[in-house]
């Protein structure tokens, strides 16, 4: 099923933009050398080498023809259906042009021009006002550079990328943020073979988003994989959309995110906040669907590459099949780096290809044929041949180089092997002149220039493959309308304080409800009631100050540990609530708590990110948060299985195993506790802005919520939700 | 200076391999396809094109002429001086071969047969045969594909990878242990413009190794840096001369060092043995050199090329200048990751260059010109203008796509524009022919293809310039004989043992020696002792095991903490005195200390490496150390500011500072620890084949060594040093 058909919701109503029968330009030029006439000669010319069949309708007032074609004094005057419209006129005639259009009953509009949101705030209005003026009509842009189609060979765009090269369409579809590095990286991508399906800028996202593309582009049934490049995004609700179906229908997606370290620098509002930067969310978000996350540009195109293949793997087992004894060791590296292996074959497989190999040439894997293949070219596809039988190979890497006079016997005899077998072949061929690499390309077989970028697109591959056999990545248990209820109600508190925090004893009323395990507890408002509820609780006990105006409690030293005697809580008791009361608590009280001394500190937390709605995290507490800076993040609601992912991404998961002979932690309390503050959050969003259990204690069985920071979204936020 | 002249014994000695002025090839085949035939047919046809000066003299009992040059039988015929004789004959004849050469009086020899230790056990012997025959002549290989000098047009091999390229001479000398992957790499190198002053494969290294090629090319004034790629290593100390060498010469080395992942595996002897595997040896010592690593084959001609452009950097602050915005965030963000900065421009540089920039563009840095470039190229060379005149930037990195129409304009512009400024004009250039690239490097501006590449690049350029700014790596400090001549001492109980450690106790005493701050102790031989030891030291204590023969005796229980009453030591002393026993040791005692429970638990150790020789290394100790295999190791001795560098590189450095509002640890007594031990493994190298202290408990104030573990060399090894 291609876009031209009906395939949902999301797919027809960008049918019209990726995919249209008839295009409008509103502000064609009669010169090809300015981009208001480019797109005019782009359409046409490359329509008629691509086999564009859609009409094109230059609108233009003063003129009769346009680049040959007949003229439009305006909108109204085309005849029949107009299925996409271009605007390219100065920014401040845009609105209006926008408003013809969608009189006009136009499928949808892209707005090529600049000078909107992205010049600053002047910018912004305008914006607002080419908003007002597309109301229903879907509309790409501002300040993009439109849509290529190389299906359809419909070029609506003005990027000279296209000027020097042969348009290959192919099943990698290409959405982009940015204009100009986006039109870049299409030009490359074309000139390494890569072939594409789309190429997609969304400019300044006034209305159609990257995300949205993305969601409906996976539904053409030409696209096997989907590259992107983003640099923001406010839709994450879309991209996961995205990411699910993506899962369901085997297409893998990779993304360049950039703005990483920007988001180090954002100010956060408490300690959970800032170590759950927007970047760690992203991160663990795309983690979450398998989303391949490039770090540049020639690492996107990689990946681009080995998915465009189809192939799949089953394992991590890679056998490399080398001409060069280095490379080989270089490629057993850097695949144990990327979390491959490359276990050494058995004897009785070595001895099938061990006599056709000279001796100081190795059939152990990684199997090095030695130069003696450029006598006997034929040794490779033998070499290859037993590589596919070989039941341990779940990927075969082949390393070539300066085999320029054999390339096409080469070219052929890997073509012939990667047909005889489902494995990937990947190749890496260094040097040359790029022409195998593109024939290779031509024939889905991933070709690269350098072993290391070969094995990182192998290790997103299996990446890939893994996330697709562990299933659904978020949890289906439904949310709770009862627990609902209550749950705002005891968020009710917080509402008319200036700060809009729970303190810790009613906090912990909500972690109740939600069954979170909390340490053993009791309020005192003088040094007589502590010492009762001390003794109640059994010593040694904890005094903490107890107020929702004092967020940060150990900081201010408003924390007394390991008390032991009747005495020792009398002293800290006493303390505390003076210096409640000096920090301006009206009502000062203190909360005790039974001592848990032994056990592992963790951070728990949860919170409403503004892209992606409510997330969960967790990380290592402790003075070693601070050390390790150890957290992952993942979108709401997890199961306690999927929260064991998160645990085991940590750097310090070790931690919870058996540390210099003690005993090992309770990992299932940690899942299930996360898991059930994956379900808290999820149901009180968005009212509940932040919550921050810190330090959750695991001992040998159970773990334990000692301290927690309920934080509320800003009223404004929040009042239709407390309805 | 070249290796033609005199430049000291290391240069000499191999001056005949790298720069030979006349070539005998024993074996030489009339035929060119066959291996030795196309050794003459290079040297003849190349030597020709690229003006190679020498006599070339194919020897061979068979013919009159081969390929057209007289043949001499044998190398006595060949009249006057041969400077290099190559051997290319069956394994079995080249020992004979290479004694004739040694007797003939050839200046170096290069074997290029293979057959030899590659192969296996059998090839061991033939190699050490070749060794003897050779004796005092110099020889290169067995099993290598020998030596090109681009500056002398001399082809001494017979890589086909010569066959389709134009050979370009140029700064970067390149060395490689792989034969088949190094002449893949030099391939690579030389179409992409990177100009090479050799290429050296050194094989097996029977005799000459790539760490004394690295260090003769070193003097050559033509070569300004080095790349290579390493395998294994046996002579470390020939790459720490060279190091130094180069940071003398400004002469800056980046290798690729693979194997790196096998270490991981290997079994190591105690605890700090495998904290310090070998790959984090030669890690360290790279930093310590400042040579870079490259990680891969892309990496390391990237870092070639950024070295051959000769600039350097003052500073890491990048200008980027880029034809698209989001090209110039993910600059950005990839300065940042790689410890660069790109800081905003003030506002009166924003001005001067604002006007020119279209309002959707930036002068903020990074500097965004937009695709107004393609119609205004002049602008290019007027920013860049700007950013070499703005005090703040120390590198131009420069982002350019899709402008093949200007590319003559824009080549020129940048080469105009590195001319006339001293910092770094580093270039990506994204797609395109190639050609530009090739351009811009023949004019000794760095030019890549990915934005990454680029940044990293710059990063190892801008390491390079701060170490040498640094000044030495190790510490100047004579060893002080009498030390040695007490500290061997202190060695000699551990000699007659069969696990040649010393006791805990024994092992203190030498820590003594080298004024490390030890823990307050005493031993006992009864529990009656141990009361007197404990209330001489004051409670709480610690009571552990004394005996060389129970290594780790936290593992075997052998250890008892925070003994707080005499009652507690005399049931800890009986317990762990009756376990010593069972354990095997003849004469159980206890050794008794002050308990330390505050503060930072470090490891800190020295061994006597293989390749490298001694080395001292600092980690995270405690249940940390299994988390974080965090560790930094250094050739030693270091001097306690560069032992601060070591500490610097841990990632759990932080656990030294403030952390949670406590007070910081005492780094400077770590410093002086790590320098003193550093001393004390130099001095007693290499009879002291492992120490390893820990924990060492750093506090507020001071350091101090708990627990200690001195391993002594196997006894043959160390016989001549304790004469």
């Amino acid at each position: 099923m291609s876009i031209g058909e009906d395939s949902g919701r999301a797919a027809k109503s960008l049918r019209a933009l990726l995919n249209p029968r008839s295009v409008a330009i509103v502000g064609a030029s009669h010169d090809p050398k300015k981009i208001s006439g480019r797109i005019l000669a782009y359409l046409h010319e490359y329509g008629q080498r691509y086999g564009f069949r859609g009409e094109v309708f230059p609108v233009n007032p003063n003129r009769d023809t346009v680049q040959g074609l007949p003229a439009y004094p305006d909108l109204d005057s085309v005849p029949g259906e107009i299925d996409c419209a271009i605007v390219v006129l100065p920014a401040e005639r845009c609105p209006e042009a926008v408003r013809r259009c969608r009189e006009r009953g136009v499928g949808a509009v892209m707005v090529f021009s600049s000078g909107f949101a992205e010049v600053g705030p002047e910018g912004d209005e305008l914006q607002a006002e080419l908003c007002v003026a597309a109301a229903g009509t879907r509309m790409l842009g501002p300040n993009c550079l439109g849509v290529v189609n190389l299906w359809s060979g419909m070029t609506a765009t003005f990027t000279t990328a296209l000027d020097q090269l042969e348009l290959v369409p192919g099943p990698v579809a290409f959405v982009t943020q940015s204009g100009a590095f986006g039109s870049m990286i299409f030009a490359v991508a074309q000139s390494l073979g890569l072939g594409l399906a789309y190429l997609v800028n969304t400019g300044n996202e006034a209305d159609v988003t990257a995300a949205e593309v993305i969601r409906t582009v996976l539904e053409d049934e030409r696209v096997g994989s989907v590259i992107g490049y983003l640099e923001g995004m406010r839709d994450g609700e879309r991209l996961i959309e995205a990411g699910l179906r993506a899962l369901e229908l085997d297409k893998p997606i990779a993304l360049v995110k950039v703005g990483s370290t920007a988001a180090g620098a954002r100010a956060a509002s408490s300690h959970t906040g800032s170590l759950a930067g927007e970047d760690a969310v992203f991160d663990g978000v795309f983690r979450q669907l398998g989303i391949a996350r490039a770090r540049g540009m020639e690492e996107l195109l990689d990946l681009g590459q080995i998915f465009a293949t189809g192939r799949r793997v089953a394992g991590p087992r890679v056998t490399v099949v080398t001409i060069s004894g280095g490379a080989g060791v270089l490629v057993a590296d850097l695949c144990h780096e990327a979390g491959l292996t490359t276990p050494e074959w058995a004897q009785e497989w070595q001895d099938r290809i061990a006599g056709q190999i000279p001796n100081y040439g190795s059939a152990r894997n990684p199997i090095d044929v030695t130069a003696t293949l450029v006598a006997q070219p034929e040794l490779l596809e033998r070499v290859l041949e037993r590589c596919a039988e070989h039941p341990e190979t779940d990927v075969i890497a082949v390393v070539l180089g300066n085999v320029a006079l054999l390339e096409d016997q080469l070219v052929a005899a890997l073509i012939r092997a990667q047909e005889r077998t489902t494995k990937p072949v990947v190749v890496t061929w260094v040097g040359g002149s790029g022409r195998a690499r593109r024939k290779l390309d031509g024939s889905r077989i991933a070709c690269f220039s350098d072993p290391g970028r070969a094995v990182r697109a192998i290790s997103a591959l299996f990446q890939w493959c893994q996330r697709r056999t562990d299933g659904l990545p978020f949890s289906q248990s439904p949310s709770d309308p009862e627990r609902r209820r209550l749950g705002k109600l005891l968020l009710r508190p917080a509402m008319d304080r200036p700060e809009r925090r729970l303190n810790e004893q009613e906090a912990k009323r909500l972690l109740n409800l939600y069954r979170l395990p909390v340490v053993e507890e009791g309020a005192a408002a003088t040094a007589e009631e502590g010492v009762a509820v001390a003794r109640a609780l059994g010593f040694p006990v904890v005094v903490k100050i107890l107020s929702a105006e004092v967020a940060h409690k150990t900081e201010v030293g408003g924390v007394r540990l390991n008390l032991r005697s009747e005495d020792e809580v009398v002293v800290a008791t006493a303390e505390l609530l003076a210096r409640a009361r000096r920090l301006g608590a009206g009502q000062p009280r203190v909360l005790l708590q039974r001592f848990v001394a032994e056990g592992l500190e963790l951070i728990v937390g949860a919170r409403a990110d503004p892209c992606f709605g409510p997330v969960v995290l967790v990380g290592i507490g402790g003075f070693l948060a601070e050390v390790l800076s150890d957290v992952a993040v993942a979108r709401a609601p997890v199961t306690a299985e999927q929260a064991g992912e998160l645990v085991d991404r940590l750097r310090g998961r070790s931690l919870l195993g058996s540390v210099r002979g003690g005993p090992p932690r309770d990992r299932s309390a940690v899942c299930d506790l996360v898991a059930r503050v994956s379900e808290m959050v999820v149901e009180l969003h968005p009212l509940l802005a932040e919550l921050d259990l810190n330090p959750v204690i695991v001992g040998e069985r159970g773990a334990v919520v000692v301290d927690a920071l309920v934080q509320l979204a800003p009223s404004g936020d929040t009042s239709a939700s407390l309805a």
